[in-house]
């Protein structure tokens, strides 16, 4: 008999949903963790006579899965969730959020909100997110601390803002990090370019940024087709710029991204609720990535976006909460299965985007996107170890016919209990171990409360 | 200085929405009840000073409101939630649900679905709810048993069903429950005549039902314009029958309701997704109400209600889970969020559907709806203390800017803490009272092992 072999952590459960291959459902199966990573996944019986781990945990009321990868936030907006609600986008933005981050966000405001973002995510089952803000140094520290995965953005505005003076500023900033965070580099974090938009950030710029995303392999993360005024008052810009020499061309947001060399495998295109076929196809074409955000989508009145033909036509498609001010929370479980539900009446199928599909778009496509699907994103041998665990035995959770359909259309983010991030566990029942959660709500209080004064002082002046 | 009255209970809460008038919060206030009634709503100060209570309960932490109201499910088949998911609603139907019903459902069946449901609605804030299913002596038992509300639909068929040999069985066993649960008769159960829908029931057993419901004062529930099918089928089905008298009319189900008198305020009128603004005035010129059950309206991929419509022209619109097979949850605070999200993007107007709507149309429509307006839906003076607490103090509820829009965007079911239904505690910090919650876990597994064993059998001879 060969020597058992001894490894960090075996994780005993009742179901695994490894996601790759898709809609399979593994019982009574072990995940074996060494040194950050996968290397066994197998039936229990096997794994008990092959390995014994330093740590063994047995989820046997548990259904196991790769940790959710959330692809469009503004992470630290947290400590504005619900501030606001029920506007118009353009009232929210000028009366709400505006003043208060021009009064606010600051290095300590960052660093609280990223660490309540972080909290949150984690006791919800994300394992990685996809941001976009300012002060990317203090949320990559949070991060560091917290031993949570995630892409940092580097803010980038032709205006100025509270992390610097305007698009030289921005760039100039963030080419460090994309030298320090270029792929490989480090074990959790990876830095994406977060030009806000078209119409915030110029085509000048917007080519800067591209040149060094080529030269670092890295991602521009923007929000792009996310309301049909984008898209209208675009075509009436570029009708106007171009009137010299091709008076009848109307450029969309997308097709001037493609003109300019944009629209490639390196873009990870925030919403895109606004698209024709001809367009979904040349999103496909390009290998570019879409992010859809239902919920943000709603409550905006931007639109719903086109998944099921997205999807059909071959677009990668990945999903993501938006920041908390605007959904109102970081609940990847939930958005997935509103992104489920809503494909299905907005293709009018009740086949479009089955349970299956929107895990995967909630976990591997999401790596796809970010240009980690080698490391995360599955529960395949060699892969990093960003697991999470769903408790199936409540109440609300019973009876269990099918592991993937409960996970996308039952569970919520109370059910997960165990968290596994680069094979260190950071929710272990419930309870966060990275994350100083009486900490966390003290300073969210304290947020509040100058918040809440700032906004009185400024109502009795007006 | 005058004595100070002993009461049942006091509740002393950090907020109260009264739902009563429309967005009002209510902070550091006291809800004082007696004998199954709410006796006072006043500061807490003054609540110490004149009222001593029997049991006084400190909610410091903590949002709270009416019960939310269930305005359409098919409760015990909790049973069969996710069962068959991801499939054409014909399909679903014919290959899942019905041979799984009709081998199934029994009284046994529905005591324990019954049990199941009750538990996972209390759990997550509802007291009270619309049912439509069969056996409800059953139903009733187990509301007298754990003391939850509920208007217990009497199921109506032209076909038979596991309950009955057809409408005249159906009709017959249902006289005896009007009559012992007419208005007033019960302190928690009252009854509705449930026919199924205008495709499964005919002009004159409705009319039948609609002369029982007269006679007792009761309501007709009944799936209505689910699917745009139902729409066109029944205009073909009508354009034949009439085609002796007038061969160009083409009837539409509504049209045909308001043709044999049965559109009235007697009416609730369950989906409604397809609904011109002619038919949207009828309905509200009728004084007829309508369940908005959007989870269960984009899976099966029927439509989406024209909600922020229906209410600008006067409709009681309400909201409902649908049954646990078809959302898959009976979660009222997930279907009331989803509510306010979708009405946004069906009008294309962010204001549309305010969390303040949202939750009346959770409360105090349903209520409206039942005819029990007078008795529960909001935290007034003389009314039933139908009321429950939500938790705001955990990592996904802070910072909380307002208590109304909290409640509707950001609450999940595992911050419901507390439940009262008609003055008794049903829930207390999390745990219920009046259920055995194990013994359910316990009965769910058996009857899962029975279908799944079933379901193999079925394959195998196929």
């Amino acid at each position: 008999m060969m020597p058992k072999q001894t490894v960090d952590l075996v994780i005993y459960a009742a179901h695994v949903i490894p996601v790759a291959p898709r809609d399979v459902v593994l019982h009574d199966t072990a995940v074996v963790i060494h040194d950050t990573r996968i290397v066994a996944l197998l039936p229990r019986s096997e794994a008990q006579e092959r390995y014994v781990g330093v740590q063994e945990q047995h989820l046997d009321r548990h259904i196991v899965l790769p940790g959710l990868i959330n692809l469009h936030t503004h992470a630290p907006m947290t400590l504005f969730r619900g501030f606001g609600d029920d506007k118009v986008l353009l009232d929210w933005l000028a009366e709400d959020i505006r003043p208060m981050e021009k009064e606010f966000v600051s290095p300590e405001f960052v660093r609280a909100g990223m660490t309540h973002a972080v909290a949150e995510m984690i006791r919800s089952g994300t394992t990685c997110f996809n941001n976009m803000y300012f002060f990317p140094d203090e949320i990559c520290g949070v991060l560091e601390s917290t031993g949570m995965r995630g892409a940092v953005g580097q803010g980038i505005m032709d205006s100025a803002s509270p992390y610097g003076s305007g698009p030289e500023d921005f760039l100039t900033k963030a080419e460090p990090n994309l030298k320090k965070y270029a792929p490989g580099c480090h074990d959790l974090i990876t830095v994406t370019m977060a030009p806000h938009s078209p119409y915030t950030v110029g085509e000048q710029t917007l080519l800067k940024v591209d040149a060094l995303v080529k030269k670092y392999g890295a991602r521009i993360h923007i929000h792009l087709h996310e309301t049909e005024a984008e898209c209208k008052d675009s075509e009436q810009l570029n009708r106007a710029s171009m009137c010299c020499h091709k008076s009848d061309q109307k450029l969309r947001p997308l097709a001037n991204f493609k003109r300019l060399g944009l629209l490639s495998e390196r873009l990870v295109c925030a919403h895109m609720t606004h698209l024709t076929d001809e367009e979904i196809d040349d999103v496909a074409r390009a290998g570019a990535h879409v992010v859809h955000c239902p919920s943000s989508n709603l409550k905006l009145a931007s639109g719903i976006a086109r998944v099921t033909e997205m999807l059909h036509r071959g677009v990668n498609v990945t999903i993501g909460t938006d920041g908390a001010a605007s959904n109102n929370s970081l609940d990847m479980l939930g958005e997935m299965k509103l992104a489920a539900l809503l494909a299905k009446a907005e293709s009018r199928q009740s086949t479009s985007v089955s349970a299956a599909e929107a895990l995967q778009m909630a976990t591997l496509n999401g790596a796809r996107a970010l240009g980690l699907e080698h490391e995360i994103g599955s529960i395949e041998v060699g892969k990093r170890a960003d697991i999470i665990a769903v408790e199936c035995d409540s109440i609300e959770m019973l009876p269990v016919y099918n592991a993937v359909s409960h996970v996308v259309y039952v569970a919520g983010r109370e059910h997960v209990s165990d968290v596994w991030i680069n094979g260190k566990q950071v929710l272990r029942s419930h309870q966060l171990t990275t994350v100083d959660e009486a900490q966390v709500k003290s300073d969210v209080h304290e947020w509040r409360e100058r918040i809440c004064k700032y906004q009185k002082e400024l109502k009795a002046k007006q």
